[in-house]
């Protein structure tokens, strides 16, 4: 049995002003047609007469265009836009393929972006939406399980450079974002697991009862369970909304949520970004972090256990590829929580509490020399 | 005899966590090995180990190398980004050599791009800095009349799209304002001009007594008196920081800035962008607004004659050129302050009274169809 809040409670972001709510429904997204009642509510409490409808090639056929028929029969206009499909595209030519399309459109700054598609289109259309005609405003419809407990609560939005992942961007919060899990049915395994490793994150890193209940429950999340899979977003987002709300620019609560990510980092780095998904990387990182804790005497060896059995049972890579101690530390400093060149790390004091660390290299070298122990 | 306050008293912006100080100097830009200390002081308060100190071809030999070799005895380094100069290149290229030139040199979230020009750099660099790892600080240092009267204040930042001026961008505050006097001295007249049209702006729509000011002191002005233009630029931005201060983002009040703008923007648009100064168009629209507060009987033609003669004293255009009435309608509704397809203008209520007004059709018509009556 789960203790699922129901799918329908909206889960409120506090950010003064910007604040903003998470719904996660079962089918606006998926089946918009049988759900017009609730897009004419959520858009009327917007005001926005026009519409962008930024989605990726794959779901723009798939969701994109019967929501776009949906929403014109609400808003005054809705101008679809579809880009590449890809971590690959994520650039300053994607983002001008939104804003030119806005332009094109004469679209004016009442209009409201919506995003509908993972990570990518999520970060890509929120930025064009930060910066077009000084910021409109956008509506996030995540469709991966990463995207919905990684980037619904934040308000980071971005591109790639050549030089770095990330590196241009801004924080821009949207005005609503819809969770509906029915678009977690068709995502690939290898997808759906890598979103369950940054929920596991939220246990291990934050909450010892969440991950209790995650190891209780994780048959039915990998069974895709509705009321299980609402229960595990929404006390992602919460988690990560409690700790976001009195930081909204990164800073030291903020680190907390990198648990694991600055081996994760290194590991997609080294290995070629695309080659491991992100999830997997930070998966294997979090068993890296679990040791480091452990070198560093705050945890028993008990705790790496469970984790790694945890996310292997997710379907998730419990050990980093092998890489040179000088590997690991040339791409782990080229992280950008990087503090004056000293390298920090998110270490555990016990299951479910973490703190930031700067570790003697000693200690780091020990785990790194010997990342896979007996 | 001057009313002015000494150049030395820094005018705060309030913007609650995001105020700053809007400094008025004499020789700190135009001479700075002899103002080391000044220098020390500003950037000691922020503690930011690196610079991008962003200037175009034209300045960057006469005003940002001699500042460059300053700074780089107080920061940790200093990365001088020189990028083309026109408002022609306000572009997204212009964007990505500054982010270029500042991530090859691994500058971290700490640094502060500091802006050294006229409104393109301040505009395009305070872009840079608002999207550089989603928002780092920067100083601006305005070297026209322009750009210290208008872009001090307001947070304003973007570029240029071939579909719209300004079109991307982002509200972004600076850390603080320098404005160094001695950098008008070697400023074109035609330029000085244009940058006063915006400072009678300010008397004519907000402040009665600052037009009566201007209109006593325009032969100090013109001389480029330094205790005179210290008083104008600072009431300028005191009047806009009032207005700005208590609505951030573009509503209500802040409307009133753009008196004149409407008309100015269709004259700039009509001719060919760049065949008007902004500030030559301004001066031509203000009259042309006035005309139109006339024309709806809430000011008599005494301050239109006065306006107009004030403009011309100042060396500037007041009367537009000739176009057809629907050439005046097609360039105004590009106009991005039209709200819903209706046109809206900035009309006066009395000298240095204004307010935003929907005009009837006709009045309109009246006024467009003799634009420079007897």
């Amino acid at each position: 049995m789960t203790t699922a809040t129901p799918a329908t409670a909206p889960l409120t972001v506090q950010l003064g002003t910007r604040s903003y709510a998470i719904e996660i429904v079962d089918g606006p997204v998926a089946k918009p047609a049988a759900h017009e009642a609730y897009w004419s509510r959520l858009l009327g409490s917007l005001d926005g007469p026009d519409i962008a409808l930024v989605s990726n090639t794959t779901l723009m056929p798939r969701y994109g265009e019967p929501l776009g028929d949906v929403l014109r029969g609400i808003a005054r206009r809705v101008v679809p836009v579809a880009v590449a499909d890809g971590e690959s595209y994520k650039t300053s030519a994607m983002l001008d393929t939104i804003h030119d399309a806005m332009l094109e459109a004469r679209l004016d700054r009442r209009s409201v972006v919506v995003a509908l598609g993972g990570g990518v289109v999520g970060d890509v259309a929120g930025f064009a939406a930060a910066t077009y005609q000084r910021g409109v405003r956008f509506i996030q419809l995540p469709t991966t399980l990463l995207a919905q407990v990684d980037s619904s609560v934040g308000g980071k939005t971005g591109i790639n450079h050549r030089l770095g992942k990330n590196m241009i961007g801004a924080f821009h919060q949207p005005s609503a974002v819809v969770i509906d899990l029915s678009t977690l049915r068709t995502l690939p395994p290898r997808e759906f697991a890598a979103g369950l490793a940054e929920v596991i994150k939220y246990g291990v890193a934050l909450d010892a009862a969440f991950f209790e209940w995650l190891d209780a429950e994780m048959p039915a999340l990998l069974a895709r369970d509705p009321i299980a899979l609402a229960h595990a977003i929404r006390r992602s987002c919460e988690i990560k909304a409690m700790i976001v709300g009195s930081d909204e620019r990164e800073s030291a609560e903020r680190a907390l949520l990198n648990f694991g990510h600055t081996f994760g980092h290194a590991i997609e780095g080294a290995t070629g970004y695309g080659t491991w998904l992100h999830g997997e990387a930070v998966a294997a990182g979090m068993v890296l972090a679990s040791r480091l804790s452990e070198a560093l005497g705050t945890i028993d060896g008990d705790v790496t256990t469970r984790l790694r059995a945890l996310l292997a049972r997710a379907g998730l890579p419990v050990e980093a590829p092998s890489l040179d101690e000088t590997e690991w530390l040339r791409w782990m400093s080229g992280d950008k929580k990087a503090d004056a060149g000293r390298l920090r790390f998110v270490v555990l004091d016990a299951l479910g509490r973490s703190r930031v660390a700067t570790v003697p290299d000693e200690t780091l070298s020990t785990v790194l020399r010997e990342p896979h122990p007996a």
